[in-house]
């Protein structure tokens, strides 16, 4: 597979209470299309992501209400994966260029999720889960706290392991202009923030972000030299309480091994990633279903320092969902711009060097949904 | 394009009180398994197409829920695009077997929408509009009513036109066990039930319905005889306050025209049809749109019987979204299953002799999307 990016664009992550959604998407989609250099008449189709559109903003049948914003008479459609819309959106997106059907197309990922009161937002995230653990009163926190608990119980991680992951990103999202908390923090003030879940504190937790990005994709020939070499989709039984192990993602494990088999590469040479980390034991995790280091050694691994910036394989130098932000629906999209960023050396200050292959993985509710796809320049 | 339907089932359309929107997805996929001949373990993706679940269950993250509950773990998408959501998921299904990512998948269309007043349905409806004509207070019957109004003034289409549908489709769906509301209506019965927006009465309206279908489509060889030849996707503005015309849906004419050329068919060639009937002068505009009659003769065309039981080219035999039913998400996919069955000479009472070729038209919202497919045996 290569499927050229010729444009993409992230918003600003954060509280946008001035714009509406169809704003943010606007705003966005122009400037991938300017970075692509093409105008929305070569624009075949319209792939958006989101989840909450039609809860939140009251309005579904979103792909035809973006593409008409942008005056754009063509083809459109909206994909809906809970937190891996993005990447599916992605995902069905390339397949229509595969097909042949549509030559150049246009995928949004946006979510606005601050106008509204954290508990209501809580509450709608939970359409994501299974209703069974949905109606037994677990939140979202709580079935991540659940897979924490039985990674620190079976592999011995600890509460610094998984706060580390919230010094590194929250580091990594202090170079970020586009960041929600581009602050750093300390081990300790993880530790002693407030406590959500035990074992998670507030700085465990990804934020609720308003924000929008988009790429453009082509078949043409493209002046950009990204291109996506593979993508995958597994899936998992939606309720957490139906599957053989808490310890690990298996659809991240099964979408890897496809990605892995399409891209034609190995572990090693994999520069960059962008992973869902979503709570601070997800990142943990997919370091280990993903295969980059060995089941239960995610916690020690991440703590060595290999994924931080200046490491081995800088992962989530955008910040992750930790701390650039969680627009829902936009987060699987924007993985894979800051790829393509990278890649192209248009990362600022927290670019990587010679990057030349990246990776995201984005998930949907509690790994019901993985989507990897990988990145080449 | 070739796309052979290897098996296909629908529900009973009406209410379904006693069952779960999950219960519905998992009954009809098994039977269109059964029918494929394929067991739960061949299929590589699932597609849902469905619009509120969000809403009305409460369960996003549809396309792993009901992947989920089949116990298949491969790959799940949902499809959104209004009452096209069924038709656009059958499109980005066909989609990911051209690029051949997934060898046989399984669509399925859901809508579960009678377990809720329908004051507030009518309100959750109105988000596949446009912001600005539904805080106008437009609400559905209300803007297809401003079509019909302009339909009548500027063709003499009159109101025993649009009652004719009625009559025709309830006469079809009086023939078909599946069907919502199987019984006969007259034209007088049409002309006098109550009012719902001038010029239309309830007898002009599709229903509130709850029902599933399904697809098996495959890329290996198949038993069955059906195709699909052709699938398009066209869109329009969402607002029809921003077209230059309310007495054509341009976004039909667009996929129509990409339908037939991707087929290598011309409109005689057409057999039979399932079209978008939400309101009566919607089949009317879809004739002329298709391009079966001229602009402004497609009232007279229906009337004159040419699309009955029994004329030239029947059009709903299913009985159409008026008298079958429209349960959003499952009608661009149940199109897709009638105009199969009728091909496979498995129609029952309805059977139309000697079909050979079937088009289906799935419209979201005002006309903002419309898709196209076109089935040959």
């Amino acid at each position: 597979m290569n499927i050229p990016i010729a444009g993409a664009a992230v918003t600003k992550f954060g509280e946008h209470w001035t714009k509406t959604l169809l704003d943010l998407t606007t705003e966005v989609s122009q400037e991938a299309m300017k970075d692509a250099a093409v105008s929305a008449k070569a624009i075949d189709a319209v792939f958006v992501g989101n989840m909450l559109s039609g809860t939140l903003q009251r309005q579904e049948h979103l792909g035809a209400a973006v593409a008409s914003a942008l005056g754009i008479n063509r083809s459109a459609f909206k994909v809906e994966g809970a937190c891996a819309s993005g990447g599916l959106a992605v995902h069905l997106a390339i397949q229509s260029l595969l097909a042949g059907t549509y030559e150049t197309v246009l995928v949004v990922g946006v979510e606005k999720m601050t106008d509204f009161p954290p508990e209501e937002i809580s509450s709608y995230l939970m359409r994501a889960g299974s209703e069974e653990e949905r109606v037994a009163g677990l939140t979202f926190p709580a079935l991540y706290a659940l897979l924490a608990k039985a990674h620190m119980q079976e592999f011995g991680t600890t509460r610094e392991h998984m706060a580390y992951v919230a010094v590194k990103n929250h580091y990594h999202a202090s170079l970020n202009s586009k960041a929600q908390f581009p602050f750093e923090v300390s081990i300790e003030k993880v530790l002693n923030s407030s406590k959500v879940t035990d074992p998670f504190t507030l700085l465990d937790s990804s934020p609720i972000t308003d924000g929008a990005a988009a790429l453009v994709l082509t078949t043409k020939k493209s002046l950009k030299k990204v291109s996506i070499i593979a993508s995958a989709v597994a899936t998992d039984t939606i309720a957490i309480s139906d599957r053989a192990s808490l310890t690990e993602l298996a659809a991240t494990k099964n979408a890897a091994k496809k990605a892995f088999t399409q891209a034609g590469i190995a572990h090693k040479d994999v520069d960059i990633m962008e992973v869902h980390d979503c709570f601070t034991i997800a990142e943990i995790l997919a370091m280990e279903d993903l295969g980059f280091c060995a089941k239960g050694e995610g916690g020690a691994f991440i703590a060595s320092g290999a994924t931080k910036l200046g490491g081995k394989k800088p992962v989530n130098t955008s910040g992750g969902l930790k701390a650039c932000g969680h627009p829902v629906g936009a987060t699987g999209v924007k993985q894979l711009v800051e790829i393509n960023d990278q890649l192209l050396g248009r990362g600022g200050k927290k670019q990587v060097e010679k990057a030349k292959v990246g990776l995201t993985q984005n998930i949907g509710g509690t790994g019901a949904t993985a989507v990897v796809h990988v990145l080449k320049i």
